[in-house]
């Protein structure tokens, strides 16, 4: 084994215990936390920030935004209502990973929260391979990006409990077929919840907001 | 200093080794090298399949289509008329690297190509940091993707050469300014020559063309 191999075990494997120590805590507070993955542009920060704006009076959502060298994620989140915001600026990292959370939830009272979303780095690699102690990822997808995104970075499908497809206004302008995305998602994860919806035209968060609140009865 | 960081540093430089010895044999061999990057799904394979079966004839074109877990891209590009096409398969790796490319070359005969093609993976962050022996960095972003990613990921854009703005053909149904997409780039690499086009709609081609064609003649 390479020692750049080995090092990266053993930094995946003290990973995966701060974010079970995470997870632990979460729980204890009786937070649900999703961990939001994707490519740059598919529209993470628009769904947060319609999300914080339609439930923000009714769930107490905190929120983690990661991004590679600006605060831009962030500094929306807040402008759209988000009262809990935590940026998390990598320095040029390609993901979040289970000690940068922790540290952000330092400056957190667990108490103020129900439920927390985190924002990852905008890629559709890296993240896969972090837990960040989070219940579920949702990962979303735009239709521009096309169909054969979930064969071409599986391990991300396999990894995520949600697909968002979203950006569905843009399908009279794309080749991009809904069955053959949805086939080739469930290919890799036949466990995924699938939601189709477009952001800037309001399409299908309806659905969303009510699977969401759903979570908080469980 | 960490062992991951230190390991990575020693990575990186066992990697601009190679690079450095892949561009002195593609010098020799006068062959004009381009590493194309983007986000997923920004257009990397279709422009290429564009510019083989418009070029291919009058220029020899050697292509590496990097992925990281199928051949879909090589597949494609073989389909479009691509006769040298040699795909590389990352196994799970988030970037190409300068071994990769040694490699792929060795099942490639230099006096054959003129130009080289290399598709790196779908990652807006990590191939910024491996060079890989090519002459240029092209890096593609769609405006669906939002006019701000040069800004929020600015190593890939500082290390290239070329930005392309993709998919012009969905400007009337997106929130992306053009001006504030250019302004964006240039402030965080003045010396980017910047082309627009639509590879779906054929828009801004013929320019890529010219230019492609007027490297050859250097």
């Amino acid at each position: 084994m390479s020692a750049k191999i080995k090092i990266e075990k053993k930094v995946l494997s003290e990973n995966d215990k701060i974010a079970a120590e995470i997870r632990e805590r979460l729980h204890q507070n009786d937070i649900v936390s999703l961990n939001f993955v994707s490519s740059p542009g598919s529209g993470k920060t628009s769904l947060l920030e319609k999300t914080i704006a339609r439930l923000g009076k009714e769930i107490d959502i905190g929120l983690i935004a990661g991004d590679v060298q600006t605060e831009n994620d962030a500094n929306r989140l807040k402008a759209a209502g988000g009262e809990i915001v935590r940026p998390v600026v990598t320095g040029g990292l390609c993901h979040l990973d289970a000690r940068m959370i922790s540290k952000a939830l330092e400056n957190l009272d667990l108490e103020d929260i129900k439920m927390l979303f985190i924002e990852n780095v905008g890629n559709l690699v890296c993240p896969s391979s972090y837990d960040l102690g989070e219940d579920m990822k949702v990962v979303l997808v735009s239709v521009t990006e096309g169909d054969d995104k979930p064969l071409k970075y599986p391990a991300m499908f396999r990894r995520s409990s949600v697909m968002i497809i979203n950006k569905t206004d843009l399908l009279p302008h794309c080749d991009f077929n809904m069955e053959t995305a949805r086939m080739n998602a469930l290919k890799v994860n036949g466990k995924l919840k699938i939601f189709e919806m477009s952001c800037r035209a309001g399409d299908g968060l309806d659905e969303w907001y009510l699977w969401l609140k759903s979570l908080m009865t469980r």
